[in-house]
């Protein structure tokens, strides 16, 4: 007989769990998952970058390196900070299996059981599953269409103890709402009134696809209690499972230990190459490929559901990232809808709060799928939501 | 101002961490690390893999796959388990970010804080840094030379709760010893009645140099308690992050969704990369290549040891695997001698013990070095130990 798992384990199925498996049904066209679009991955020039760097560089580009990751690969991420408005050195640098192991190290490294954690209402679902394993005593903000609602926050940490804030500030997953400038200010500001660290989970910002980008939150940190993590996967792939972490050197020598006992490092095959990609191309450009095709996809998205979704329908018009959110009327549920949709398949909100659970809410991915399949998915959406309005009606 | 670490963080730097600053000291003949021969990494045919599957496969490679891992790979691992005495599907495989990974998982899944773990003594440390973030309450069995002390084990058993015991049957980490299969047996026995989980750690399994091998633990097993790992760090190369870890279903599901939320998944370009490579070449092949480099290197280690170590002195003299374990007389220290050698550095085997912390013990790796740096390390070694057992006959 198997022992008892741990009480920290959730044995349902999570809420990711049902995210992959939906995303990878090829009979569904699918808004739930959250993956890049495979024909814009730059593959060919991927493999000339690693068949280049394997075969010049010495064997020991096989071998185990450091914890924090590949030096050079590290340089070009202090150089890319600078856009960002942060000054750091590769010391203040780990190189990450993805920005969720990040999380998932933060989690980690301040968490004991039942310390406060803030979160924006809704927020991403990896977020909280990364929290969940320390049993975190939850406080939700809600998200305003300029980021979480920041009186609500200062009464928060004014009445409790906190030690952790999470936020995605740009085209926040999963409403697709950008934190303003001031907020930016003011929240920095706060972390280090309250000596709370703010986790910025950066990974859209460069999917911008209208307007100016904004400064990070790191760029207003006072007393380096921000963490800010990015990430290679949305911008480039997702398989080079390559995200990167900047913080105070405290918190990033204090990483680099747990680690360790974690993974103990990441593929420095996998960097290398990387590195190499970024040296051999203008990924400025590659990047605004991305932009067009995407923001071609969002439009295409905000006039399928305009013209389909009723009235007593609301959804969020981002300007970038990968995500819509649509709400709808209370009256519904939008897990039931799930299981009358005929085609079109998304991610039901209510996993996406820690607290409120709040059932009328639907996150849609557009980057992941072609423009006829937003185009049919959003007629099945709209005929299904029209459908359960009138079964309410009689 | 930063807030405080969570209370599970020792803040002192790690064994881990002392283990690679010191393997990658130019300067320093290194039997510390526990590295492979860079020169015998097929770094050609590797090269010649990734570059013809990235060309001829889709840009799905690029692309989020399934949490457990490229399953063509699985299907290769399902196979090689059969030579271990397994016989498994797919889906009681996931591949891990090394079998690190593995480990730490496994810890996450089943304990909570103050649950009991056994551990060998001495046993990995990169194993016990997994244990200790579940503040465990630990149990030591001493190793003898051929396994733990089962009597002891079973002792244990019988008047304390134990969830979780971790094991490295062939070629021990650090000892060199290997379990006979009578304790194999017996342990599986062990595992089944009193419901604990076995950790099979099993790196060094196909680096025999001397002798045929023995069945895996897992192959015992009476009651899906025992988990195996096995990685691709030690046999093709340590950057490639992959190992892999056999057992249950049930447990195989829950690792899964519980991996999510540490780094979603493994790379599958990396993945797909070794898949290509089993393809292309005969990895038995390559690994009896590797087997001779490495015999050569361990008998010269023997005779190094042999010709310098004063006869206060005993080492063991393993069959395969990467590492030495010598016992000083109890009134030497290994970490003084550390600090007392002129070219050579260890693993000093205090911390390699959960909690007797004996201190009369040196870890040494052959493999990471040339013959002549072992030779010349062995008599730098000698002549510190005749040295501090002069110096204490004054």
């Amino acid at each position: 007989m198997i022992p008892a798992f741990s009480n920290r384990i959730n044995q349902e199925p999570t809420s990711l769990d049902a995210l992959f498996r939906l995303s990878g049904r090829a009979d569904l066209i699918s808004f739930a998952g959250g993956y890049p679009d495979p024909t814009l991955f730059p593959k060919k020039e991927l493999n000339v970058a690693f068949e280049s760097r394997i075969k010049n560089a010495s064997a020991e580009i096989f071998q185990y390196r450091s914890t924090l990751g590949y030096e050079p690969l590290r340089k070009k991420i202090s150089n890319y900070a600078k856009t960002i408005g942060v000054s750091c050195e590769t010391d203040n640098i780990m190189l990450t299996q993805g920005a969720q192991q990040g999380i998932k190290l933060l989690a980690s490294l301040f968490l004991d059981d039942f310390d406060g954690v803030v979160v924006e209402a809704p927020t991403y679902v990896g977020g909280l599953e990364a929290f969940n394993e320390h049993k975190p005593t939850y406080y939700e903000i809600p998200m305003e269409k300029d980021g979480m609602n920041l009186d609500i926050l200062e009464d928060t940490l004014d009445k409790n103890e906190v030690k952790l804030i999470y936020t995605i500030p740009n085209f926040q997953n999963p409403t697709g709402y950008c934190m303003s400038i001031e907020k930016r200010k003011r929240l920095a500001k706060l972390a280090s009134e309250y000596n709370v660290i703010v986790i910025e989970d950066d990974p859209y910002r460069e999917l911008r696809y209208v307007g100016e980008s904004l400064p990070s939150i790191k760029s207003f940190d006072i007393s380096e209690n921000v963490v800010t993590l990015g990430s290679f996967s949305k911008i480039l792939s997702p398989a080079l499972r390559c995200g990167w972490l900047i913080g105070a050197k405290e918190i990033v020598n204090q990483l680099s230990s747990l680690r360790l006992s974690y993974d103990c490092q990441s593929s420095n095959v996998l960097l290398e190459g990387i590195d190499e990609y970024l040296e051999q191309n203008d990924i400025g450009k590659h990047i605004q490929k991305l932009r067009i095709a995407y923001k071609q996809k969002m439009d295409t998205m905000i006039r399928g559901l305009a013209d389909n979704l009723p009235s007593e329908c609301s959804f969020s018009k981002p300007k970038g990232g990968f995500f819509l959110w649509v709400t709808l009327p209370k009256e519904l549920d939008a897990k039931e809808l799930l299981n009358n949709t005929k085609k079109v398949t998304f991610l039901e909100g209510s996993s996406l709060f820690a607290l409120s659970k709040e059932n009328n809410h639907l996150r849609l991915n557009f980057t992941g799928i072609t423009e006829k399949q937003i185009i049919e998915g959003c007629n099945d959406l709209g005929n299904t939501i029209k459908d359960a309005l009138l079964e309410l009606a009689v």
